[in-house]
């Protein structure tokens, strides 16, 4: 690992609802790394009070002084004021417009920029992962849920709240299943790990199954599994060509644990889409994997100064 | 009608499969429009001579001088190459790399800018229409087909080929209706106006009707109109959700034959997708009715010189 620094150090905070982790960043590589967790009964100051001496600690290993940064970059699950810099809700980490740009930023002495999680993991796909060699990015991670987000010549997509780029919850069959926020058919009922591994718990009748496990009986030859991975392609290249016509990136990246299945994923995936997409024949989408994994988060974060 | 000039004159123009219309515009109002029929018998060649010769024609009769503007702007179907001036490609009106930009600026001695004619007819709604209180507009065209446009801040969002914001081939039921595409469940075979009057149709065994009609049976309590209104309500509803919850835009606009129904649309809309909206209680989108109507591609065109 390259521990040189180059002046001025960023400083990237990906919150969660399990874990607070943070990063010093020198040109899109994680110098330092340290986490926390997050205990969901702590109140927001104490919260925040946590971020600050992680951030601290980790300063202080990487010798950077937290005041030599312009400013910092936090990302956060919900809703997002960007402007004022406030967590307007968040379901996951339970606060309602939470000040935590203000507040950490008191604790730090230094500007703090806030932005949603996913989007500010999408920023760093895009501008050092997977995404630095296209235009137009659309990361869709695939985990307990399916999240996401849309970059565009290398910044965020501005919505209201900070929301939109919700790919999860597309409908891909209006009276299909049940969704988590209510409504019916929503992608990720269908492309999320956990949509997958109960089609493969059900299909193939055991009891514990992770997605690797999954993709592991599918290259072995599995009929059940061929079978649950073929109608997860379907689900999810249903999903995505949607995302392609409204959208239209130059790449889609697939992150999350499932994303691990790489080339079984990304091929089958082109195959289904290429004479799906409108005006296929002309319009170029890429399908990739993530290259930051579980880093993106905090080297987006590292970015977000530059954002707004 | 206001026939003052504002000094330079904008000129917009709004190329279809079946009319070549154009206009003079004056912040935002056209002062003098026309239109001639556009023969898909014709050479590339000769549809270029009819439209500067329309061009020409307009101007001479609203005293504008061509060179007194610095650019003028042009729509047309199909994929654009907005850079290049030329039409990608356009099943509707027959071409392929079409220099149309380059070729009607010799004619005309102008700069001409080219873009999509839905995404011209956006921009019109966005910037002089029913959008021009809000940040971000999506329009949705109820037609033939289902069109769209989505303009972020008065910019035409920019995508590969001027395309994207296809909002009529998002899926809303994956093993549905067989789409013009070749996809199966796109908006478009749910919630165009030809999808309707075919619903209409078979559910009320009157082989003339359109839209007008349907929903003035509906207006009069016939109830098998009622029941395709409210079935028809549910498509667009689910598309509108899944283009909330993607590009999170502040009004969506609509537009098309259909909008005429007006409130009967609106109001229903809003009650359909408002515990739909992922995080609905804080996302706002507004539904309205197209203002511009079919003026809109002219006035959009007109914009376009202070697009690229």
């Amino acid at each position: 690992m390259n521990k040189q620094i180059v002046t001025p150090p960023k400083i990237g905070i990906d919150l969660g609802g399990t874990n607070i982790k943070a990063g010093i960043v020198s040109d899109g590589r994680i110098i330092y790394k340290d986490s926390r967790p997050n205990l969901l009964d702590w109140s927001f100051e104490r919260t925040v009070d946590e971020i600050a001496s992680l951030v601290k600690s980790l300063a202080d290993k990487a010798n950077v002084k937290i005041s030599e940064c312009k400013s910092i970059g936090i990302g956060s699950p919900g809703l997002i004021d960007t402007a004022k810099g406030e967590v307007v809700y968040s379901n996951n980490i339970r606060w309602k417009n939470a000040p935590l740009a203000t507040e950490l930023g008191k604790r730090l002495g230094v500007l703090v920029k806030l932005h949603n999680d996913a989007k500010a993991a999408a920023l760093g796909e895009a501008v050092y992962g997977a995404g630095k060699d296209y235009k137009t990015v659309a990361l869709l991670t695939l985990g307990t849920g399916v999240g996401g987000g849309l970059i565009r010549d290398g910044k965020i997509e501005e919505t209201q709240a900070a929301a939109g780029a919700l790919f999860g919850h597309i409908t891909i069959d209006y009276n299909g299943r049940l969704c988590t926020c209510g409504r019916r058919g929503c992608l990720e009922a269908y492309a999320s790990a956990t949509a997958l591994t109960a089609d493969a718990k059900a299909a193939m009748g055991i009891a514990n199954l992770d997605g690797k496990a999954v993709f592991d009986a599918y290259r072995q030859g599995d009929q059940k599994a061929k079978e649950v991975v073929s109608n997860y392609i379907k689900y999810l290249g249903e999903g995505i060509v949607s995302i392609i016509n409204i959208c239209c990136p130059d790449a889609i990246i697939l992150g999350g644990g499932l994303s691990a299945a790489g080339g079984i994923l990304t091929e089958s995936l082109k195959e289904y889409i290429k004479d799906k997409v409108f005006g296929a024949e002309l319009i170029k989408t890429d399908i990739v994997v993530s290259r930051l994994g579980n880093d993106a988060g905090i080297i987006g974060a590292a970015l977000l100064p530059s954002q707004f």
